[in-house]
C-alpha cells in the first residue's frame, strides 16, 4: 500500500516538487512536469519521455544529458494532459524539433498527440515514438500496437544517446524506432499495487499463483499459472522472448531485469543468475546488463525481463554515457558538451501565451471565428442534457457537460486573444488549448485538437480563402482521427466526422460553394451520428474507447453533428 | 515476503552470483563475496565494507572506484563469518593494509574483528570503523555504541572518496571515524518484512501506527505512535535528528532519504519536498542529496532520514566521483588512475594458505601446540554432554557440540600445518581458522579468534621463550574481550578468562614459573567459572549474549575453565 502521503489528490505533484528539490543540478519543476536546469545545444532535438507517475525512476528520473530533455508527470497512471506535456516540451524545445516517447497506452496517445498538435501548429516538428515492447499484449505481427513497460529505458536511452551523438530530428527518430522495434519485454505478477489513498490493491494474484503478463498500470497478468521457483521464472520469461529472437542476430543483446517495486534486489540477482546461464547457453552476450527497479508500479509485486538485439549501431548508443537522477552510466568526459554545465535561467510557463502580429484582415477572420465558437458554446448548452442522456448509456454521462465546459472555455480564451489582436490561426490554437483543459477527458482532448489541427491551415496575416477552411475541417477530422486511434463503425466521433469530411471534400472539389459544401457536409454528418444506434460496436477495435452498447446513437458523433450543423449555418448566416 | 528463490539455504548465495555475473566490470565472486574485478593502486588501503545481506544495495552495490575494494556478504540479516570476511579482505589487500566498516552489530563485531585479528598475525594492518549512525538505538552520549543504518552509506563514501584521494590508512581512519560522528539517522517502520522461504513477516507494525525506530534487519521500531502524514512523518525525521546538530555546524549538510524496500519513489519523494522545507527553514544547505533505496531490509516498509553535518573535509569526498554497480555520482574524470581499468587476473581462495618457511625450533614447538590440541578435543569429547546440560538452560544447547566440532578441526587443520612443514605461529593462525569454520556460531569465532591472537606473540623462526606464552594467553583474553563485546559479570566465557588473564600475569610478573603460573590461574579460571552459577546477569549489558538465566554456571566459561586446566597439564607433562 501507499503508507506516505499528505492529500491524495497532491501525491504525484507534490512527489514531482520533492523530486525537483532533490536533484536541482539536473532538473526545474515546470508546468505539467520536469525539464533540465541546465542549458541544451541550440539545435539539439528535444526528448520529451512520459506518462503517468508511479513509474519512477520513469521517466523523470531520466532527465539529464543523454537521455531526456524532459518528463511531463502525469498523475498516477494518468497520461499527463496535453496542456502538461505541451508545457514541458514548450520548455525543452531548443530549436531542434521534439522526439515524443511514451509506452502505446490510449490515454498518452491522446495526450501527447494533442500537444504534438498544438507544436505543430506553432511550427515546431514533432515526432511521436510509441513504445511497445511487451510480448504478452499482441501478436509479434502486430509489435507496434503493443504496450510498452520496461522497455521505455532502453529506448529512451538510445534515442537519448543518439541525439547527445548529433543526431538530428529525422535520425534521432529513425534510430528511437529501430531500437523499439528490436526490443521485447515479458513480465509476471505475484501481487497487485495500491493507489496512494485506497486501502486495498488494484488486484490480487490468487495464492500460489503469478500473473503472466503483467502491465505497468496495476493490469493483472493475461493468464495464472502455478508460482514456481525463481530458476523457472527465469527460464519461463527468458523463453518467451527468445521465441521473438530475430534470426538475423549479432549475438549481442542489452538486458534489462526490472523489478516492479516490491520484488527486491536479492530476489532479482537470484533470478538474474539462471538468466545468465541461459544467455550463455544460448550464445548470447549481455551487453551491459541491468538489475534493479527501472519502470516500477507503485508498490506491485512482479518482474520483467528485456531484451534488446543489438546491432553496432544500437549497441553504441546503449553503451553511451548518461547522466541523470536516476540512470547514469559510462564515462562522462565523453558528454564534452556538458563538462561546463551552464544553468538555465528562463524557463516558459502557461500564460504567457505569444500573440504574433496579425493583419487586420486575420483580426477579422478571427472574429468571426469568434462567433462560431460562441454560437458552439449555446448549441452545447442546449443540448447538454440530452447528450448527457446518451452518454450515460455506456460511459460516465459527462459527455454533455464536458462539451459545455470545453466551448464555455474555448470562448473566453478567444475572447482574451481577441482582446490581444490576434489572428484567426492564433485565436484557433489558444481556444483549442482552453477547450482541452476546461473540458478534460477524451472528448475535450479531441475537440481541443481538432482546433489546433484546424488552425494549420490558417494563417494571422490573410484572410482565410474557401479552400483553406475546407483544409482546416479535414486537419481538424484527420487530427481526430490520428489521436482516438478509433476507426469507422467503433461507434465514436469519427463515425460522423469521417463521412462529413468526405462529403465536404467532394462536394467542394466538384464545384460547390464552401458554404453549400459545408451544409451538405453537416447534413451528411448529423445522418451518419443518428445512424449509429445502429451500428454494432466492434469489440475491441477501438483503443480508446472499448465496447459500446447498442441502441443509441454515440453522444461523441451526435455532438460532432450538432457542432458542424451550427459551422454551416453561422457560414450561411455571415455570407448571407 | 519473498516472492523469487530456488532454495533458501542458497538464496543469499545465488544473489551474489547473479550480481556478480551482473557486473563484471565492477566486480568478481570470490568465497565470501565480491571483490573489484580491475586492478587497485599498489599501497592502497583496501576499504572493505558489508554486513549481512538482504540490504542491497549495501554493501556490494557500492565495491568500485571511489568506494569499497571488496564486500563480504554473509547470509540474509546475518554477519559474514569470518572466513568470508577474511577471504574478501585477503583478495581485496594490495599492500596499503584494510579498513574493515559494517554497521556496528554483536555479529557484525565478531566476525570481522575475528577476521581481522587473522589479517594482524599475518602482518596486514587493520582498522576498524563501525557505523552508529542510529539516534534511536541509544543515547548521544553513546553515539559510538549506537546501531549501523543508513549511515553506512555516506561514512563508506566519505572513507572510500578519501582513499581514493591518496588517503593512507591512518588518515583514511580518521576520515572515516569523523564521517560516522557526523553523522546521524532516524527512521520509522511500517510493516516487516518477510525472510526468504518463510510465510510471515518478522513482525507487524499495528494497524493506524507507525514504529519509530527501525532496525534494518527486520527490528520493529522502538516505540508506535499513531500514523502520520507525510509531512508529520518527515517532520518527526527531521526533527528527531536536529536535536543533535552540532554546535558549530557549517550549515551544509549531506543529506540521504533511505526506503527500506516496500516504501516507493514517489512517497519518498512526498515526504523530501517537506524536508528540503524544513532545510531551508532551519538555513541548512543540502549538498547532493540522495532520495531511494541504498540500504534495504527486503522488502521492509519503513524509511529513514540522515544527515551529515559536513565540514570542507567531509563535503570534498562527499561530492567526490564515485563509480559502482548502485552508486555512481560526479565526473569520472577525477579518477585518473581509473581512466584505464585493467581486469585483474588472480584471486585469492581459500585452501591455499601460505606455511611460511619455519625453524626447526619452532616447528617443534608447534609439534608442542599440536599436541596440546589434541588434548582440548579430548577433553572436549569428554564434557561434551555437560557442556550441552549446561547451554540448554539459556541457550540452544549446542556449546558442547561446537566446542567438539571446533577443537576437531583445529586438530584437523594443525596436523596439515604440521605435514607442510609449518613453525608454531602459523599452526596457531591455520588451527584457529579452522576452529571457527568447524564450530560456527559465537564461541566458535571467540575461540577461534584467540588462537589466531594468541599466534602474535609466537614466531615461525625460533622457540616460543615463557614471557611470549604468557603474551600469547593475554593476547587471546584480550582478543575473546575485544570482540564479544561483553563485561566480566555478564555471565560469558569472560567471567573465566580475565581473573585467569589477571592471574597469569601477576604470578609470572612475582616470579613464579610459565608452568606454575598456568597452574595457579587454571585454578583461579575453575572457581570463577563455577560462581557464574551466582552471578547475576546484568540485563542490557552484555550485547553479544543477552540476559541469562541463574543458577547454573556458564557453559563458556566452564569450557574455559575446563581447556586452561588441560592446557595447565599439558605444559607440566611437558616440562616434567
Amino acid at each position: 500500500m501507499t503508507y506516505l502521503l499528505n492529500d491524495a489528490s497532491a501525491f504525484a505533484q507534490e512527489a514531482v516538487l520533492g523530486f525537483a528539490a532533490a536533484n536541482p543540478q539536473y532538473v526545474t519543476a515546470v508546468h505539467g512536469g520536469v525539464v533540465r536546469s541546465t542549458e541544451t545545444p541550440a539545435g539539439q532535438p528535444a526528448l520529451v519521455i512520459g506518462g503517468g507517475s508511479g513509474h519512477y525512476p520513469a521517466f523523470a528520473g531520466w532527465v539529464g544529458p543523454g537521455m531526456g530533455h524532459g518528463a511531463p508527470c502525469g498523475n498516477i497512471f494518468s497520461s499527463p494532459s496535453a496542456s502538461q506535456v505541451y508545457s514541458v516540451a514548450r520548455n525543452a524545445e531548443n530549436g531542434g524539433g521534439v522526439i515524443m516517447g511514451f509506452g502505446n497506452y490510449a490515454g498518452d496517445v491522446l495526450h501527447f498527440g494533442a500537444a504534438a498538435e498544438k507544436l505543430r501548429a506553432e511550427g515546431v516538428d514533432v515526432r511521436i515514438i510509441r513504445v511497445s515492447d511487451d510480448v504478452a499484449s499482441n501478436t509479434r505481427e502486430n509489435h507496434r500496437d503493443r504496450r510498452g513497460i520496461a522497455g521505455d529505458l532502453p529506448v529512451f536511452k538510445i534515442a537519448g544517446a543518439a541525439i547527445e551523438a548529433g543526431a538530428g530530428l529525422d535520425e534521432a527518430e529513425r534510430i528511437a524506432w529501430k531500437a523499439n522495434d528490436a526490443t521485447r519485454s515479458f513480465g509476471v505478477a505475484f501481487d497487485g499495487c495500491t493507489l496512494p489513498g485506497a486501502e486495498e490493491p488494484l488486484f490480487h494474484v490468487p495464492a500460489a499463483t503469478m500473473g503472466v503478463g503483467l502491465g505497468i498500470h496495476g493490469e493483472p497478468g493475461i493468464r495464472d499459472i502455478p508460482m514456481g521457483t525463481a530458476q523457472e521464472v527465469a527460464d519461463l520469461l527468458f523463453e518467451g522472448l527468445m521465441e521473438e529472437a530475430p534470426a538475423g542476430r549479432s549475438g549481442r543483446v542489452a538486458v534489462l531485469l526490472n523489478g516492479l517495486g516490491r520484488v527486491k534486489y536479492e530476489e532479482l540477482f537470484v533470478v538474474y543468475h539462471r538468466v545468465a546461464e541461459r544467455l550463455s547457453e544460448a550464445g548470447l552476450t549481455a551487453v551491459a546488463p541491468e538489475v534493479g527497479e527501472f519502470v516500477t508500479s507503485l508498490d506491485m509485486a512482479g518482474l520483467s525481463l528485456t531484451l534488446v538485439f543489438l546491432d553496432e549501431e544500437l549497441e553504441q548508443h546503449w553503451t553511451a554515457a548518461v547522466d541523470t537522477p536516476a540512470y547514469r552510466r559510462g564515462d562522462l568526459r565523453s558528454l564534452d558538451a556538458h563538462a561546463e554545465r551552464v544553468p538555465r535561467k528562463e524557463f516558459y510557463t502557461p500564460g504567457e501565451e505569444q500573440v504574433p502580429e496579425a493583419s487586420s484582415e486575420s483580426q477579422t477572420a478571427a472574429a468571426s471565428v469568434q462567433g462560431l465558437l460562441e454560437r458552439f458554446a449555446e448549441v452545447c448548452a442546449t443540448h447538454e442534457t440530452e447528450l448527457g442522456r446518451l452518454d450515460a448509456v455506456a460511459g460516465d454521462g459527462d459527455h454533455g457537460q464536458g462539451m459545455v465546459l470545453g466551448t464555455r472555455g474555448a470562448v473566453e480564451a478567444g475572447l482574451k486573444a481577441l482582446e490581444r489582436g490576434a489572428g484567426a490561426r492564433t485565436l484557433l490554437v489558444h481556444a483549442g488549448t482552453a477547450w482541452a483543459e476546461s473540458a478534460g477527458g477524451t472528448s475535450g482532448a479531441l475537440w481541443g485538437s481538432a482546433l489546433t489541427a484546424a488552425s494549420r491551415a490558417l494563417s494571422d496575416t490573410s484572410a482565410p480563402e474557401e479552400a483553406e477552411g475546407v483544409r482546416a475541417l479535414h486537419n481538424a477530422v484527420e487530427a481526430v482521427q490520428r489521436l482516438g486511434g478509433a476507426q469507422p463503425g467503433d461507434k465514436t466521433m469519427i463515425d460522423a466526422a469521417v463521412p462529413f469530411a468526405r462529403a465536404l471534400q467532394d462536394r467542394f472539389q466538384a464545384g460547390e460553394g464552401f458554404s453549400a459544401a459545408l451544409e451538405s457536409a453537416a447534413a451528411v454528418a448529423t445522418e451518419a451520428a443518428a445512424s449509429t444506434s445502429e451500428l454494432k460496436a466492434r469489440l475491441g477495435r477501438s483503443r480508446v474507447l472499448g465496447e459500446k452498447s447498442l441502441g443509441t446513437p454515440d453522444p461523441g458523433a451526435t455532438s460532432f453533428a450538432l457542432l458542424m450543423t451550427a459551422l454551416a449555418e453561422h457560414l450561411g448566416s455571415l455570407s448571407r
